[in-house]
């Protein structure tokens, strides 16, 4: 595979930063994960926006480049894989310390990574569904890093994950942690959004600006149009336990439901199974045809 | 100058890590700054007993080589400053996603700068006193990131200095960020320790096990055997405004006087230089003697 660092393209084996690179030292950085179906990004325009929203925030604005999107082109283009995943990493550059210097020559860089897709009768994007388990490590609040969760600073997230290794038994071994704010309402898991269905209605944690997912978002478009009943709010670990059905989102699993929450079986269900069937059939219209 | 990047030296220019390294992914990396004084590292046996906490705390306990001292010892002796800054960086090293493998092949950098100092009567380490301010950024709770400054996820120390730049105007160009947690305590400079001085008695914010830093930890010593008052408690950003003196430490600056905060004049005392001077000979007796 070839990666595409600061406009050209290099073997991945050799894509490096220097250790000054702020990305490493502090985490200092943007980064979006995009799935291309068919040769194409999916949703790319929600995805660029989200990316210039949370570099804004970071005060990264300039650092993202006009020509991002042929950067990405070129990157699928290169490597051949029509179904992929990408990441899109802007970094503040090599200079300066904790202080960003003003002037900052930004590190910009594309990952690509092979992921078999298809359309309708395509491959499914994750072997089982998702066994959840509710971790002690918080995400990181809003006012400490807007949006963490696409930036380098994911600390929180990988803590999250190692909980469940250790806390792993041959009865059960989750494989996404649920995580919690500060105040202990469900943020969603440490990579993905958490959606879940009680008395008919769907309902998701409500997310800041820009850290609501595109593939959250687009699932709350497929349900308004089906006029199922939504609701975004504050909700605790046990309304996912008790729920009719539950699943998580992100670029890499799409929807993937909740086979078990802290043990506790949850499962699929008709709301999962057709917003599932119209998320497809919306890749399928879009990549495929 | 030449870095120690696992287990060699190779010229700082080119000391790099992959893109996949987790330090530069997602800041999944134990980093604890160092100085020397005469060829020899201040404080070693604290500073190593302080990253090996973190490092337990992130499971890298054997991320971290036997042999790290000697590694840092072969880095000043590469370089040649007697008088330096050093910083050590352990990574969870290049594999896996958000969560960590079980085995991980760990990336060790020990970086150097040259940073002349002497003994009583040498440079001072700090240009002029702090101008300090505080900011809307919060600091990374433990339950997020246990001692996160001490990791590669630094951006909220990045963000609060930012605002410091942004907020900057002709009359008032403040250089450390004062930060609260997620109560509105004070948690201290974005990169420093904060100390004051109310009625006659030395106050530093209550740090948590290893987030406590090691030049901290030598001046209240120094206090203490001065029998000084000392209390460590949850402050308030008006207390130092209110103070009749207040101080900064890291590993860089050892001790600098706050001159303003928020605008307010603050300034030095006798406290605050008389732990300086015994900051000095300290440093004298045990590096230049």
């Amino acid at each position: 595979m070839e990666y595409h660092l600061n406009g050209v393209l290099v073997p991945a084996s050799e894509a490096s930063v220097s250790v000054h690179d702020r990305g490493f030292r502090y985490g200092d950085a943007v980064r979006v994960g995009l799935r291309a179906y068919g040769g194409t990004v999916f949703e790319w325009e929600a995805n660029e926006k989200r990316l210039r929203r949370v570099a804004e925030g970071l005060g990264l604005t300039d650092a993202v480049p006009e020509d991002l999107r042929e950067r990405v082109r070129e990157t699928l283009a290169a490597n051949g894989p029509d179904d992929a995943r990408l990441d899109v990493s802007i970094t503040r550059g090599t200079d300066g310390g904790l202080t960003p210097p003003s002037n900052c020559e930004p590190t910009v860089l594309v990952t690509i990574e092979e992921r078999p897709r298809g359309g309708l009768d395509g491959t499914r994007t994750w072997d089982e569904p998702a066994l959840v388990q509710i971790v002690k490590t918080r995400a990181i609040a809003g006012h400490a890093i807007p949006a963490s969760g696409l930036t380098h600073a994911r600390l929180d997230g990988v803590l999250a994950r190692r909980e469940l290794e250790r806390a792993s038994t041959d009865a059960y071994h989750a494989d996404e942690a649920l995580v919690r704010d500060e105040d202990g309402h469900l943020v969603g898991g440490a990579a993905s959004s958490v959606f879940f269905v009680a008395d008919g209605v769907l309902k998701t944690p409500r997310a800041e600006g820009a850290a609501a997912g595109v593939t959250r978002d687009v699932v709350l478009d497929l349900a308004r149009e089906e006029s199922f009943p939504v609701e975004t709010g504050a909700y605790a670990p046990a309304d996912v336990r008790a729920a009719d059905e539950a699943f998580l989102t992100n670029p890499t699993w799409e929807l993937r439901p909740i086979a078990r929450a802290d043990g506790v079986a949850v499962g699929t269900g008709p709301m999962t199974q057709l917003l599932t069937r119209l998320f497809d059939e919306r890749i399928e219209r879009h990549h495929y045809e």
